[in-house]
């Protein structure tokens, strides 16, 4: 519900300045993140179909939130829209996804409201802790700090293209994975973050927007692409960069990086197992983003799945005519 | 969603022992209060119709469960889903329902989410701060403490009989206040407490299972009564009671007081210009409500409308058989 809000002096984030929204507790330096966010239209859309993975998605949708600004998970409070011929085994599979997500993320499910509807909905909402009342925001990037990615993207538009043009089921593995736990290493060393949820060159763009800067992605796409999303575009002869495009994406961290705490977040991530890599830079070009020295039109990128009315084929056509 | 829950060693409560859940905050002596509701049905029955009633109604109820636990308010955040005819005047009702809620209660929106779907539906988070630690929950009645209601009931009934039996409209003026104001001043001083939005029958019923106790309501019902529950039952011949039946009811205060804590609770409530109703005792039998003498099935009376699959007229029918 779009409109002008009627803030709280609370609140440290105005609107999509973070992912998350981002609440001063009283008598404490901690901050509150919190986030909601439902999944209808991609139910709709046949995006999700086994209720395991509806399960798991109505959770993880929100954990991203949570991890993008930096924070501890607290909890999750789920609610649930069944349709009337909603069987035994729907529900089960949507608590199993559910429980396994809430189990891998540390993020205990503390309610919920079930209601009955025409069509199947999940909504989440993920509550979080910065205890050092210093979020990860979207804003803050500078010119010359690295631009890095906390894994492999591209899952999120391999499964779409699967599942919307070619109409196959379990080609691709599609289980993605909040980065709940890496998140909150970020805190003091990011300069801002965002995850991947709307696609690599959403998340660009609207970061580029958000701090007056560009981009110039240095890395070659090949390597920063997920290995499912490789395969997928090769064998449908597209240039890779398409799964970069979204408007369906994964849960990767897109994040900021002063040249000077690059080492510290190398000692900080390699403990954990976990290698962000690097994407390139924080240029001085507002709203420009390059994918090598090439400019992208990020911008019309985003808006043309809403252009072409959600229309898949429409979409995919539209965005060869930019290749 | 239910099933196993995965829970948190922060969390207070168990299901369904308060309205909202309650978190433990971490250095802190402090509990979040926090609670999801969607109104879903009562858009599709047409018990809610005017884009502006349902925006106040999404905010409201979720308000009203901050209310029960005596939660000061921190704040909401609204996910709509709209379908694709949403007309410009529909979402500029949403907003200024939304909006007026979130004044009236002092519960800031902080933000929300967007979809697309068959159906109009409108859910919410609401967020609340208990300072002290020390929330209201549905358990703590003792016989002999005293049986209170924070004002006139049956208006949700009555609103709902109009809207479903009588297919009337405007008839009631149904706009319902979530009694946020007034919940955290019964802290310290009402042992249970919950809100009526199923209706008195369906709230006692729970509070006397919660607490092994019963109630004997000696408050004469007429003298309960919202003024509009008492014109539509005398007008349509039907027992008053039937008004205090539910299933859809509004969002007055049910709460229970030590009689040594009765002074000081006029004490505290008259201060806000507010006069807490005495409706009676409670009592030592476990599980039974009296109306006067006579013990009512609330257990039946709260299951009847899934019995007979939400058909009102039959509803009405094996209520008045009850009578």
């Amino acid at each position: 519900v779009a409109g002008p809000f009627l803030g709280s002096p609370r609140q440290l984030n105005r609107r999509h300045e973070s992912d998350a929204e981002l609440l001063r507790l009283p008598s404490s330096e901690a901050v509150l993140a919190v986030t909601t966010d439902a999944i209808v239209e991609e139910i709709a859309a046949g995006l999700y179909q086994q209720p395991w993975l509806i399960g798991w998605m109505g959770v993880t949708v929100n954990a991203s939130d949570l991890a993008a600004v930096g924070a501890e998970p607290l909890g999750v409070l789920m609610s649930v829209t069944l349709p009337a011929d909603a069987s035994g085994d729907l529900l089960e599979g949507l608590r199993a996804g559910i429980g396994a997500a809430a189990l891998a993320y540390g993020l205990p499910l503390l309610g919920g409201d079930t209601n009955r509807g025409p069509v199947l909905a999940l909504g989440g909402t993920a509550l979080g802790l910065v205890r050092d009342g210093r979020p990860l925001t979207r804003c803050g990037a500078r010119p010359g700090d690295c631009l890095m990615v906390s894994g492999p993207v591209g899952l999120g538009a391999a499964h779409a293209f699967e599942r919307m043009i070619r109409r196959s089921t379990g080609a691709v593995d599609f289980r993605p994975v909040a980065r709940l736990r890496e998140g909150p290493r970020l805190r003091g060393l990011a300069t801002a973050c965002m995850d991947t949820s709307d696609g690599l060159i959403a998340t660009l763009d609207e970061l580029a927007r958000r701090n007056g800067c560009g981009f110039r992605v240095t890395a070659p796409i090949e390597r920063v692409l997920h290995p499912e999303a490789r395969r997928t575009a090769l064998e449908a002869g597209l240039p890779p960069w398409l799964m970069l495009a979204g408007p369906h994406g994964e849960f990767e961290l897109v994040f900021t990086v002063p040249p000077e705490h690059v080492a510290a977040l190398r000692d900080a991530t390699v403990t954990d197992g976990w290698v962000p890599q690097e994407l390139g830079r924080v240029t001085a070009e507002p709203g420009v983003v390059r994918l090598g020295a090439d400019p992208v039109d990020t911008g019309a990128i985003r808006n043309l799945f809403d252009e072409v009315d959600g229309n898949v084929d429409a979409y995919l056509r539209a965005l060869m005519a930019m290749a």
